[in-house]
């Protein structure tokens, strides 16, 4: 995705550590795998509950554990036996360029991050990619590892799941009640699932991105265009994980790109995507025109070498669908998207990437890059929504997906952009249908262009729809989009709008995992258990300050009424006193014969109690 | 709807008025008639454009015209003239009561508006609903101005509104490309539309509510709980149409409730909403056991005597339906819900809102004050949506409805709440059911419960939806729902948010006067005019300040890039190009017989052009 690719005003002088407030993290193993340790996050609630801790899932790694963080070591390793036991090929890393990091001054230079990597490559005619192990009926350690991260390390079924399966309406997706293993090979195996895994990212705490499972959500951070230091570019994707990106992509240009992305990837437990055009770019001083397969296969090494686990590739935007965008009103709004189509025009000749898909599959491979099949012609506006150049390019999308599967890749496929409500569901079907339910990954997408300034809420109305549709992860949007460069703040909103985008998709689907937060939510506001609402919601820091202005006392967080109506007027209190009531009264009508007061029943029956 | 009732942290000395950046307030006249002045709002544009300026739809009344502000004298009172030709009688007001005020001791005593008032109420066996009147086939001066308002000004339909009709997707509804005053009188005449105006509200800019007419929005405001100034009370109303509510509901409490809402109505170019039974319990000391028909009826005269425009009113929560919310996860939590359920309890009786429902219809009728039929079980979280209990209500809601035509009263429905989005469509769809296409208008709904701090948008992204499916009127929800009072920055994140739900909603319908600002926007950003695409955006002031964080030179107000990409690297730059290129290929293409390469078409035809 290719939208807000760096980070104004965050200067942090490290990282920020220390859990969630209200929480504390916790690991749970799958009970025939003890050595697999999955993160999750327990809310503490009030003794007066009289419940279990809520566990919820948890994306921010060991920087909200209790173990000190060194950026300098990086992250502990917990794919590193998994690896080492599947026998890569180790090789010396790739050499290092002047304009890997767009030929910075050495006195400009930041250092590579010193954590030592071992630098994997698969063997000729070896199985390396979790859609070819998937697809020999192999179950990996990081299929066992997702199944119980989705099932938020439940044993099997909880006692509500069938029915809150059946109250869902999934739109023909196959969510199950419970997520074992073998139902994350096959869907791997169908391609309608991917991991996103880099053999060379060890670090990572893998991730399953599909509309079978929990909707994900994507944020992308990039470098400034001054840095001060490389914990400053950490410190983004950390902050960006502690409130619940599943992923993020570096979306940096310029220069220290490749040692800066050394000090991300060492320290990411996220899956981390690029856009290696980008890169490419830089490397040809920024003429589009001069880009080639040699600087960009270059490239893909680079970054395959260092971990990256998913690359954006815009290779469905063909010389023939350019012409379908010159009467758009927004023209191409992708990045990389207009960068190929200058370099096709500028050659009058079909894009490289096209041509060499074939090559690029064999280099992802190897390392089990995914593909993130890029959406160059998206709409940039509703004017331009579902034409003929996004659905043309689609369709060839669909042509490459074929092609990635063949040749043993995992495949996500890119999406719109710009989209009034009543044209989302023909991207979405259209998805299904041409990318052979390969997983949607979308931008969005907006629903209206007239906010800007607010188009983190025009994007979620459509990401929360699409995604209930099945779209299987959503790209983030800033309150900046259109405008500038988020900051912190920002960052945080963009991530709590699209969680709970991704939330309410996956309540509507049905999904078995959703609905337990809410229910626990709501319980809280019944029993006025102001702290537990706070802290079971997406942003306890945010709610709670907001109940102080307008009643900061430490009593009113146990106060039976709250500043909306005040003490006397509450009506969940009023409710209460109607639910004793209701017992005493039910306790009275059961000992009736039925009872009838002018043809009607006093009390209908409770049907829903 | 029984939300936000109060504003915290807001003392100005005195309203906001002057225009929006960039705008200017302007009237324009149906042709026939050049005595209805209708406002609208200009948004200037760059003359590089070559557009002419955009006319929007506007709700902020004299207060961001040239004319001065005086709230002592009231504003100026366009349906004066037209209610004097109907002949109404004049009385004299009802004699205000101590409990009027809240019983506030003298010396705390707000004064009330000086504006004079002519208090006016029908003569037996005179029309004097916009329902009568389009009953008996009368277009009113308000038809008139309703029909010239939502077509923007305009004389017929523009070149494109049949195709954004049918590029539409609108359930069923019937919007047609214009809007003529007699299209206005059969839709209320068919209860599927309401004008709220009380013959007592002459400042009145008229308004429709209905689904075959753009989507409204509502903002609720209410007293602090100690009021410095009357001034600091209008500033709320008039801080909240200033950025797009179309009605206003004043939920204060407390003291000095009557005298405020003097000062509210003689200064609300918008109509104004109320719950009589907030202030019906204040004079009975808060005890809801002690409410009853006498107390209730004298503040419906009261406050209709004002001249307030629409009354919620809870009369569809009946006694037997309290037993169905006893197993709810959170019970009743609409205020006047639970008010109305003590009751019962207590009484062990019918509600007398529903036994006196008759006279309550011919109270209303004489003044023209509208239903909002309250959901006084809507559910408080996503377990309770459309359960027994809601529907239960919207049933009776749909048989009161249809007494209340009988009676010749203006009718609307209010609605949830809480609700998952794969439940959202089952809500519309049984409202028009069951009642008969009344307007819909309802509060959000919330399509998850985790997000304590954000309902603005869990909410925002179910009010599109349900606005779409064909709900006429959204109630907004602020940041602070749930947690506590919102501030002024809170009121205009809530209206904002739903003023862009609303319109993409009118978008998604195929509103033929939608998309022309979304066109005009998208327009504004790919030529690079960035102070049209500012003003042109719901939030001028926001959408600047944001861009001048990154950006703050006046030069970067018309530079060719923007700090997401950076000058050398622009999408929309580089699109230009390509349309350039492509015109002289197309240009060369149109010379030439057709090409074929290898079995491909080079360029695919410009179907979209």
């Amino acid at each position: 995705m290719t939208t807000d690719i760096r980070l104004a005003q965050s200067r942090p002088a490290q990282v920020t550590t220390g859990p969630i407030i209200g929480s504390r993290k916790i690991y749970s193993s799958p009970a025939a795998r003890p050595d697999i340790l999955v993160p999750f996050r327990e809310i503490a609630l009030h003794p007066t509950a009289n419940e279990t801790p809520l566990r919820v899932y948890d994306t921010s790694g060991p920087f909200t554990g209790n173990a000190a963080i060194d950026l300098e070591a990086g992250l502990p390793q917990p794919r590193a036996p998994w690896l080492a036991a599947r026998g890569f090929a180790t090789v010396t890393a790739r050499a290092l360029k002047p304009e890997d990091n767009g030929f910075v001054p050495a006195d400009l230079l930041v250092p590579l991050c010193p954590a030592p990597q071992i630098i994997r490559v698969a063997r000729d005619a070896q199985l390396v990619t979790q859609y070819e192990f998937a697809r020999a009926g192999v179950i990996t350690d990081e299929m066992i590892y997702v199944a119980h991260r989705e099932n938020l390390g439940r044993c099997e079924a909880h006692a509500q799941a069938a029915a809150l399966r059946a109250d869902g309406e999934d739109f023909g997706a196959a969510i199950p009640n419970f997520v074992t293993p073998e139902f994350v090979r096959a869907e791997i195996a169908a391609g309608r699932a991917i991991i996103p895994a880099n053999i060379n990212h060890p670090e990572l705490e893998p991730v399953i991105i599909g509309r079978n499972f929990l909707v994900k959500i994507n944020a992308n951070i990039g470098n400034s265009a001054v840095t001060s230091s490389a914990a400053e570019e950490v410190e983004k994707l950390v902050w960006a994980i502690r409130w619940g990106a599943d992923t993020v992509m570096d979306l940096s240009t310029g220069r220290n790109i490749h040692n800066i992305r050394s000090w991300i990837l060492r320290n990411a437990p996220v899956p981390i995507g690029t856009v290696p055009i980008y890169q490419a770019l830089e490397k040809v001083h920024g003429d589009a025109s001069k880009l080639n397969w040699s600087v960009f296969r270059d490239t893909l090494i680079e970054q395959a070498e260092q971990g990256v686990d998913y690359f954006t590739i815009h290779a469905g935007l063909r010389l023939a669908h350019i012409p379908l965008t010159a009467r758009r009103v927004t023209g191409i709004v992708s990045r990389g998207g207009s960068i190929m189509a200058q370099w096709c025009l500028a050659h009058h000749h079909e894009s490289f990437l096209y041509e060499k898909f074939d090559e690029i599959c064999d280099i992802m491979r190897k390392y089990d890059v995914s593909f993130s099949l890029g959406d160059g012609l998206r709409p940039g506006s509703n004017a331009d929504a579902n034409d003929a150049a996004q659905f043309a390019e689609l369709e060839t999308l669909g042509e490459l997906t074929k092609t990635a599967w063949a040749k043993g890749c995992q495949v996500m496929i890119e999406g719109p952009g710009h989209v009034p409500m009543h044209k989302i569901k023909a991207n979405m079907n259209k998805q299904l249908e041409v990318c052979h339910e390969a997983p949607f990954y979308t931008l969005g997408p907006l629903t209206t262009d007239i906010a800007p300034g607010y188009d983190h809420i025009t994007s979620a109305i459509g990401a929360a729809m699409i995604g209930w549709f099945g779209t299987a992860m959503l790209c983030y949007v800033t309150p900046k989009e259109h405008l500038g460069l988020p900051n912190r703040a920002d960052v945080k909103t963009g991530v709590i709008t699209y969680k709970l985008a991704a939330h309410a998709a996956d309540l509507a689907k049905g999904h078995p995992a959703a609905r337990l937060r809410d229910d626990a939510i709501s319980r809280a506001r019944f029993e006025f258990r102001w702290e537990d609402q706070f802290n079971l919601g997406l942003d306890p820091d945010t709610a709670r300050d907001f109940h102080d202005e307008t009643l900061p006392r430490e009593a009113h967080k146990t106060a039976h009424f709250c500043s909306m109506c005040g003490p006397k007027f509450c009506s969940m209190k009023i409710s209460h006193d109607i639910r004793e009531e209701a017992d005493r009264i039910a306790g009275l009508e059961a000992q009736k014969t039925l009872f009838k007061e002018s043809g009607n029943q006093l009390y209908m029956p409770l049907s829903n109690g």
